[in-house]
């Protein structure tokens, strides 16, 4: 990376990161930084701390807090909200795609696109309807996009990818990373952009 | 509670509330409010959802991650930081001590001197020297204060008041509550102050 840039680590199936994915964008280039995407999977990561049930399924105070927080949240920073009825969803295929769009320039807009579905418009991630919708959006032929993401390449490149994210010390998502420091959380982008231009 | 309070729900020995305790009387009383200030004993609370070891200790790339975040915190926020080498501290008489002091008004200078001492001063919560320094500092008489701390009154008081704490839904520190909102995190005190004002 550039001294002016963050990296964006995210997992799709995590509920902060939408609030992350709909504004880091903006802020980070009003910021005159750039934004680098970096789609990975969390899930291995969780698993090799023994949380396979994510961070807030085994326990229900938290669980109702984070539902209720992130609704103040979005509403803080004036982005729709529609409380999704699948969670977690299923974001394998997802997370594959948005990695072929991470190398090919478009996982901003795909990224953009696959949770606007799911927290507006009650098209969740893991279905097709998402995917395709938001694929068919950007020009992309569903079919031969899928083909590329089910690759070996692809996949062995996501599983790759993953592995940099826990050597880089990530354990959830999102985490904005600058140099060697990691900002974790979407309430954390701030700080993350402070970082960046100081250092 | 009135209208324009926020309740200050918080565990001694938790560490990103070193942050709040020495800036939210101050940011809370900026902004018009009351912070009415309420110690209890988050371990039960943490035993109930089988995390006895604490939120970081079981995983070491949190763990790693908020001592990192939490000193960027402190600077931050122009407070003095030390790491201390002793995580986690014992809290249970510490805790009883703070929660005489908020029945007898004297909580907030209490506990800021037990946090400044552990934060600050290499005199660790769960020591008799950060105890008596702070009691006496305060010209309070800490044999007399720790026998009434030992009282079987506190003690099944202090239960009571952890049960509460986990009746409002309460599962980590610091804690805001207002009304029947919760505010988890230093992180959200301003969201807290935020919503006090729009009641």
């Amino acid at each position: 990376m550039t001294r002016n840039a963050i990296e964006f680590w995210f997992e799709y199936g995590s509920t902060y990161t939408y609030l992350s994915v709909m504004r880091a964008e903006k802020v980070v280039s009003d910021a005159g930084l750039q934004l680098e995407w970096r789609p990975f999977l969390l899930m291995p990561i969780l698993i090799k701390q023994g949380m396979e049930k994510g961070p807030f399924l085994p326990f229900p105070k938290k669980l109702d807090y984070m539902w209720r927080d992130l609704e103040r949240r979005a509403k803080h920073h004036n982005l729709a909200y529609k409380r999704p009825s699948v969670y977690p969803p299923n974001t394998l295929l997802t997370a594959r795609v948005g990695f072929v769009a991470s190398h090919e320039g478009w996982c901003r807009e795909f990224t953009e696109g696959v949770f606007r579905r799911h927290w507006v418009e009650q098209k969740y991630i893991g279905t097709d309807t998402n995917l395709h919708e938001t694929l068919s959006e950007l020009g992309k032929d569903p079919k031969e996009t899928l083909l590329a993401a089910a690759s070996r390449a692809n996949k062995d490149a996501l599983k790759l990818q993953t592995q940099i994210a826990a050597d880089l010390g990530i354990f959830g998502s999102p985490t904005f990373v600058v140099g060697k420091d990691l900002f974790w959380g979407d309430d954390r982008l701030e700080d993350a952009i402070d970082w960046a231009r100081d250092i």
